[in-house]
């Protein structure tokens, strides 16, 4: 008979069967996630943490607002609240003295950006900024292309209160008009480096 | 008899005394709320709406973080969720190209601000921002005295650090090294004239 280490062969055979299907589940999360590219928020906020380590900028994701209807204040636990919709942009911050204002936005296409998911609000305020003297611009990442690309928000200012336009800008556009932001691992996006080019 | 407009005595002098009852309530609260003083935070808020209307400033209130839990998604609506304390200031947004960064405190003392409500990471931010060249400021109300100064944030940093100090800022102080912001009608509170004078 094997000499099991703990003497006990089934219990060895019953933990070896977990780690197996524990190292299987694992494996399929990988490779969904692989397949689904890069979770982008994520990529964009733990460069900005990066970006703030190493005294490079301050750039931070503003809080989704929520509508607050019902506290229970004896154990200070919201019972009742809303999404609302943010009416800036997502990120904001400080780099080399400017004030930097930006929006994410990701799509699947591999052809264009559309238009729909940018409120009117969030127009307002970048025109709003950029009147005060802001760098401001989008990030958009294509996921199926696995491309990131930072748009001057003017451009898409432009496209967007155009009457006659299609309420989208085209990947073509984008790569003319905008610039294809380096992915690395740290930081994961080297958006900075676009920003130092063009603005500075 | 009196010629009643609608002909029924009764119910007139019970629609007057309720319209005397609710006058009276209405002229307590006005009382009550010219003794507490100015609802600080709506005075910053107002003043910067109206920055942003005269396209002088984009200065933003952050929303307060929140740690959401539990979401009934057939409603959109939160049904658990907690406050989280605010690892940055209040308010941000840029000013003449130039970002802009502060913290609003509020006391009823008359002979200094205590630094027990100034959590340590809003310190640590504002050392980051003014690192990377920002404009920032603690607005302090002094609700007893109805005043409100304008306080370099590099001022109360070095106070709050100081192992021997007092872990507080005196009135004095504030006055010396501070500067009174104009309280008017519109802009309710004139703080970026203080920004123009110290900062440009």
């Amino acid at each position: 008979m094997i000499n099991y280490p703990n003497g006990k062969p089934n219990k060895v055979i019953s933990s070896l069967k977990q780690e197996l299907d524990a190292s299987k589940k694992e494996k399929k999360k990988i490779a969904n996630a692989a397949n689904r590219g890069m979770d982008f928020e994520h990529a964009v906020n733990v460069s900005n943490d990066f970006y703030r380590d190493e005294d490079r900028a301050r750039i931070i994701k503003r809080p989704t607002p929520i509508k607050i209807v019902k506290v229970d204040y004896s154990k200070m636990k919201i019972t009742e609240a809303y999404f609302e919709k943010q009416s800036t942009t997502d990120y904001n911050g400080v780099y080399r003295g400017k004030y930097i204002d930006f929006e994410c936005k990701e799509t699947k296409s591999k052809t264009s950006l559309s238009f729909h998911n940018i409120p009117s609000q969030q127009i307002e305020h970048l025109k709003g900024v950029l009147r005060q003297g802001a760098i401001a611009f989008f990030l958009i990442y294509f996921s199926s292309l696995d491309e990131v690309y930072l748009v001057d928000s003017s451009i898409i200012i432009n496209r967007y209160e155009d009457k006659e336009g299609k309420k989208s800008i085209s990947i073509d556009e984008v790569r003319r008009l905008g610039h294809l932001v380096e992915q690395g691992y740290i930081p994961r996006l080297k958006y900075l480096d676009i920003v130092d080019k063009i603005y500075f």
